[in-house]
């Protein structure tokens, strides 16, 4: 099942064409996904303490759809599409409440990586728990 | 040819993993587009009054290939890959300064719209500027 | 009585020193602002369209007490102090939930502005409201 | 004498009021402040590794005076207005270039601080260095 987090396009947000800059759009999708970490009982934190390791993207896609506006509320929601040994690759979605447009469509992909920024294999417990949770 | 710029990473670009976010290259591209558009006289802002159209971006994409930190020098390089009849798609690379490896490529497609954002074609003066300054 | 606000501190919020950078205490501030004018039913953008003005900022102040770390969750609360002809004064406090500590204390004050960025009168209206929120 | 840094505006820099958002003001003071330590050889990354401190803010204070819009020349200045035990206080200032109008005036304050965020004294050569570039 996705994950889903309502969030609400705030002034600072805007540039000055009047509408979210495109860059926050990703800013809105790592707050879904450090939501979802905190859902399955892992924030990013834990996982650094825990495991000592940290998610740091390899890759960032955005496709924009519909302009969001300061006071939209905007539906984020993540799946989890893939898990392989060092990385996990997500899709996003934000949707416009008011009107229920797709306003982005977009992926984020991550690699574990150690204290020294070596990649390395996602801890057993995460990987079973980031597949179960992006089924 | 390419268009070129440096920046330097500010403290405030930096996370708690003591790296520069995701999000600021992207920001960086968009400084380098500026400055790219400057270079051709067409700054964002004579876009808009002279033609009264802006150029939102439908898409962007990243791959992160090596960190980032404070103190960095940053080059950004800019490529136009291609014009349409309504869009203009650009690659990006960073490169760091002090050691010359790879921190990201990237590329932006934007789209030209009118005041009201419908998309329309690219002025003929501007795409040709566009297309000179792409090869 | 003040208005209060939770938020959540994001990864993006924080730096390379591992806590949220000093200008994002005033940017948890302003988010806070703006709900307080959607609880007096005059979100930023209403004003503007019903009123033809916009309140920006002539001064802000704000002093660290404690940091905020990723995760948190931060109270924010707004205290209307003074409400002039043109401006209004707020005061802010920021605290950290889990150990009730006070990380800031601040405050703003914003001018009434025309379309042309001339101050003018508060609307009485709206003077009257905040006046009212803010005892 | 006052150190000086002229800065661009950004397109992200700016809020759908078409002009730079309050709390960026705040971050060209940082980035002014960034030189100004790498001017006289002690960049931040230098301090910490070298004293094992860090200088974060306990205050922070801006007046706005003239609006700041993309593409716009600011230029910062610093001036250091007070180095105490433990603490070093900076004057700022920043004019837009095109017509030489003062945009806004601050202040900040740091503290030093060590490895577990407790004050400590200033290192004497830190000190010294401070107080002979803000005479």
């Amino acid at each position: 099942m996705p994950f889903k987090q309502i969030f609400r396009v705030h002034w600072v947000d805007t540039d000055l064409a009047g509408v979210m800059h495109f860059t926050n759009f990703l800013r809105y999708f790592e707050a879904c996904e450090e939501e979802f970490y905190r859902s399955i009982s892992l924030p990013f934190n834990a996982i650094r303490e825990k495991y000592g390791i940290m998610l740091p993207r390899v890759e960032a896609h955005c496709q924009y759809k519909a302009a969001c506006r300061f006071d939209d509320f905007i539906e984020v929601t993540l799946r989890v599409r893939e898990v392989s040994e060092k990385t996990v690759t997500y899709d996003f979605q934000m949707i416009r409440q008011h009107d229920r447009k797709l306003a982005a469509e977009g992926s984020m992909k991550c690699i574990a990586v150690n204290s020294e920024w070596k990649a390395v294999s996602l801890p057993p417990e995460l990987a079973k728990s980031l597949r179960e949770n992006g089924a």
